[in-house]
């Protein structure tokens, strides 16, 4: 194991003036670590997915806005500030439909502000010190869900994941893997079966790999596999992560996960959402309003690699992700605790509505 | 299209002196057609997986060995009868474990017995017009599946697939898709959601090639997102091949197959599976009584094409089937035609036992 089994995915370096990210468009393969403290380069790293997860991209453009800042030669904060915004504007074009990525900038943008009556030094410290509290507070949040989660893994030995909803994707612990970590923190052995998640095997390529640096079991298996996992009595419980929780407690997330609750239902396995509150939109009725995006064809024709594995001409169904009706969901693991059924209720109760 | 709809993936070539068959191993991406008569280039294509799927396989050999045969120089009947049985031999460990080679093979070999009076120029036109008939068994045997599947596609608009259950592993009409080319011939477009069919991608990289081929409309999907296709209301029915039906009724096929049968109950889709009565062992009980054979972890590591793509040092799943409860299928639709629930009751009626 190259790390500790609590390293973070995204950091401060060691002088406290580089951004440093574990690149994760070269792993299984190989372990690289990038330091940066230019804009563009944050702005690189985002774009081509070397950092990638909602949480991590948040932090990696707080922090790497913070140190291309404390770069930045201004003899008064009219200069200083023009040059943020135009970094800051810059970065937030990485990827603009990341709701993280403005949403830590505009944190970023109000820390400036709220300091303008000091010194660009000053300002520069307030930046670094506000980036590091937006990883604080993600790890935080992580470790919530972990610990909410945890109770519920008593006597459990094997679950059952889907696509990367680990460290890789939030900095520490990850939201879905937490109370996996907090397992093995406590002595815990529980092995993980990890789905492949076609089409872009982040389970493969991510999930294996960071639960597998850490310490935990894991057997990889195709995504059409977990039904015989689940006969052959392999897994107590799956655990998937969420991009969106609706009000009446429909969850989207990655292509595959309704498929799943499908399956552990019919056999009578415990299904579990893990996700950040913030995940939760009371203001979203039901899965039924949330849009999918559908992607690129090539994503499934052409694998990983880019190599052509299907004939031209035929169509391509790609949506990236999909609904898993609140029926079908056990529980969602949230740092505000764990939402059982009724679902709707509970998480209104929860999170107001 | 390169060829007719109505084109076998394994014959005699038109001189009546080779065997040509489709290299399975180029497509989609190059459709190359290889013709031999020689015994060690029919071994080396059985070998390699040029050609594939039990039907296939048995008339390969057949015409392999009969083409091959056609060219011994003998004086007499002990001559030509020792080159003839060290051949069949030599073909039989190109794929050891593949019933329908070994079966095939000794077919072949009663012809050659049943005419030791004459000379071996009879011998070597009795060969050719065995496997002939082998040939023309099978594709009456799918034609026969699909005739009794297809008013089972009354009103149908789309399908989903999974694996290659087509021509190209049964010369021309294949089992499950049958009763698709027999539609399309009579007008009616169904179009087929085929399921890429992980870790080999046997539906990418075959099942829908030979569709679009055929013209047929095709899209296909990655294994994890039939649960979407279904919840969208985009299929009418699912339809599978067999490896082996059990007297009960319990079905193994290509690993990924149960958990479709569950989804499909779940939404309510008709889940059929199709095969010649020779796929029904009415001496296995049921499928807890087939072993499910266990394959290389690199199939699932290194996609297709030997990229690596998890990391080293994790288990892998690798189960070449999986095994679907009777209980799931709609009916089992055979060259004796359609059998329904209950199908231990009726497939003892059809098949004895």
């Amino acid at each position: 194991m190259a790390e500790q089994n609590d390293f973070r995915t995204v950091s401060l370096d060691k002088t406290g003036t580089k951004l440093r990210i574990i690149d994760q468009t070269k792993l299984p393969n190989s372990v690289v670590w990038l330091e940066m403290d230019e804009i563009e380069q944050v702005w690189q790293a985002i774009r081509t997915l070397a950092v990638r997860g909602a949480p991590a991209i948040g932090v990696a453009a707080a922090t790497g806005l913070a140190v291309a800042s404390a770069k930045i030669r201004a003899k008064d904060f009219a200069e200083f500030y023009q040059q943020f915004c135009r970094m800051k504007a810059y970065l937030a074009t990485a990827r603009p439909t990341a709701v993280n990525l403005s949403w830590a900038l505009e944190r970023m943008k109000q820390v400036v502000l709220q300091n303008k009556m000091y010194d660009p030094i000053t300002i520069k410290g307030a930046l670094l010190t506000e980036a590091e509290a937006i990883a604080e507070e993600d790890i935080a949040r992580c470790r919530a869900i972990g610990q909410a989660g945890l109770p519920l893994l008593a006597g459990v030995r094997a679950v059952l994941t889907h696509c990367n909803a680990g460290r890789l994707a939030a900095v520490q612990y990850g939201t879905a893997l937490a109370p996996l970590y907090l397992a093995k923190e406590q002595g815990q052995d529980i092995r993980v079966f990890v789905d492949e998640t076609r089409p872009q095997l982040q389970g493969a390529r991510l999930t294996a790999w960071e639960l597998h640096e850490a310490g935990i079991e894991v057997t990889l298996l195709c995504d059409n596999m977990a039904a015989a996992v689940m006969a052959a009595g392999l897994v107590d419980a799956v655990i998937v992560g969420a991009d969106r929780v609706a009000a009446n407690g429909d969850v989207a997330n990655k292509i595959g996960t309704s498929g799943l609750a499908i399956m552990a239902e019919s056999f009578d396995i415990p299904f579990y959402v893990a996700a950040p509150g913030s995940t939760v939109d009371m203001a979203c009725q039901a899965g039924r309003d949330i849009v999918v995006e559908n992607r690129e064809a090539a994503e499934v024709t052409e694998l990983w690699y880019e190599q052509p594995m299907a004939p031209e001409g035929i169509d391509v169904f790609n949506p990236a992700f999909d609904i898993t009706p609140a029926g079908r969901i056990t529980a969602v693991i949230t740092d505000h605790g764990v939402i059982g059924q009724p679902l709707a209720e509970n998480l209104a109760a929860a999170f107001g509505g």
